[in-house]
């Protein structure tokens, strides 16, 4: 015979859980009219159709320091895949112990931005790809140079064709930077966020579920939305109260070097906020290192909202969520220099 | 009925092939004298039993660039997985662009070598793994900032913890320097060489035989044999003739300044040369890029040989059997910092 007290127990123990399905259920349908869970497959990019060979070029490509002047730097030096697609300095360290203008932004779901850059200024992967190799305060290096890195070793003149049958002459700039592309789209990172819109309640702590409502309920949708939680629309960086000059350097008008514009000052393209919480330092300006004080900035200079604690809380835990699983990286193995391969120098020439 | 030239010309083949095997033979048993093959399991090292929860800690240490004092370098960036376990630089460039004075050693099967560094000043991977870490031209970190880096990450304690049971506070230098060792005992690269001295006829080309006898006859193996073909003892570099000040630089007097002994100017660890193809530049002044030249220089230097061109030729061929296969690495994911974690610094304050 049951004991009455647990039948009770029981039975408001489903009841509280039938309420909870219900209200994770209304929640998950706001959610799905503001964001949109990782597709499952590799995405497809314009231009440039997505090949396993142009994925494997891609990759070695990714990996190669040679692509640097000095030899020291390659793609994955400042978008590195083990500390979430990016280096954790406030801005990287180039060329020369060069700091750069910017915080390195994560390559992780990157190919799923509107635009790249904080300032949205390359429309896609493999235009932004040709930057950071010729920037004198990163990779330091000229496309002339490049392709004489490339052409001097055969492998990869195999391996450009294999990714580019079509082509007689395969090994260019462009191609790099199309290979590049090819696999930056493979690093895509489902995250609990993604199976709570696919309908697993349990994948959201109620605290993030908190959270989540928050981010909607106080506006943070607005801005950061889409199946990257950010990185398309450009908005003004300080809409209501402009940060503190620490945060917001007055030298850097963000998209207004882009457009020329002047309603394009300190604008930027809203970030994606996929593995926020493993990406800090934060804003282009990499100067804040507490997510919960880059909340709090948000709030206040976006917002207009003097968060409460718990508030802030709440956003972190569903911030929290957005951190995905990497596909697992296997090091690829380069070939070696040959009597022809441009030599590294550490100079700075620019 | 078998035309009788096609009969002929089949036991002739065979003649040949069975000349060629008993040559292949003789090779083999003359080689086994010199050489050893790499062993199929991971090798021991000494006071430090290897365990899978050790290689796993290692390995994220080996990738985290936050054991440098700028968080830009890791033990990755100079003994480059992609590229043959070192860098391809002259010398290694590292904190505040500083360049390193001698040329980076492989990683790849180190844990073979009888001793670490040019000079075999460490005894073994694990004293190693403390030098460059606090080396102010290489990552230019301290002991205490590292623990208190590798303490303010929960995951690491949990690791550590993992990697050393038996110990109630694991998280130590000296435990870094031990799970840093075990990873790195896991990066041995069977060759065909390996498969040659193992019983594979096929697996040197005939001129890699002949290479390979060369090195023996020419008395090239008197320094470089063992398992490493080379990677242990210590002997004069230009044994016979000094090479030019631009290979072996005055200043820098190699083993003397360990042992202060006037017998050990100029004297080195005898370079392992698995993998040496793809590892140049080379010597430890790093100012030799092609092959064939550092194998003339090492003849004449420390032998009097002039090699013929095509004796060079069928050295390198040899050389070229050492090149490996790497194990498949997966790139780790590394824990976020958190609130506690010291923060990266560019300045050059040594």
């Amino acid at each position: 015979m049951k004991h009455p007290i647990t039948t009770l127990l029981l039975s408001t123990s489903l009841a509280t859980s039938l309420a909870g399905m219900a209200a994770a259920n209304d929640l998950r349908d706001m959610a799905r009219e503001y964001f949109e869970p990782l597709p499952s497959t590799i995405p497809s990019v314009k231009d440039n159709p997505i090949t396993p060979e142009k994925i494997d070029l891609g990759k070695a490509l990714f990996f190669d320091p040679r692509l640097s002047a000095s030899g020291v730097f390659s793609c994955y030096s400042c978008h590195n895949l083990t500390t979430g697609g990016d280096d954790n300095l406030e801005t990287s360290i180039g060329h020369g112990w060069q700091k750069g203008p910017r915080n390195s932004p994560t390559v992780l779901n990157a190919v799923l931005n509107e635009a790249q850059f904080w300032d949205g200024r390359a429309e896609d992967l493999k235009a932004q790809a040709k930057g950071p190799i010729q920037a004198g305060v990163e990779m330091a290096n000229t496309p002339e140079t490049v392709i004489e890195t490339l052409n001097s070793m055969p492998q990869y003149g195999e391996w450009f064709t294999a990714a580019f049958p079509e082509e007689s002459a395969p090994v260019t700039f462009d191609n790099m930077a199309k290979a590049l592309e090819a696999y930056q789209a493979t690093l895509i990172t489902p995250a609990p966020f993604d199976a709570f819109l696919n309908g697993n309640d349990d994948a959201l702590s109620a605290e993030a579920q908190e959270g989540l409502q928050l981010f909607v309920d106080k506006g943070c949708v607005a801005c950061h939305s889409g199946v990257n939680v950010g990185g398309h629309g450009y908005y003004p960086f300080g809409l209501i109260e402009k940060p503190g000059a620490e945060v917001l350097p007055p030298d850097d008008k963000g998209r207004f070097a882009v457009t020329e514009t002047v309603d394009d000052e300190y604008v930027f393209r809203a970030s994606p906020l996929r593995n926020v919480s493993v990406t800090a330092p934060y804003f282009h300006s990499g100067k804040v290192w507490d997510l919960k004080v880059a909340v709090q900035i948000m709030a206040e200079s976006q917002l207009g909202e003097e968060l409460s604690d718990a508030e802030a809380d709440s956003l972190v835990a569903f911030l929290d969520s957005l951190t995905g699983t990497l596909p697992e990286v296997t090091v690829p193995v380069l070939p070696a220099e040959t009597a022809t391969t441009p030599r590294p120098t550490a100079e700075i020439i620019r």
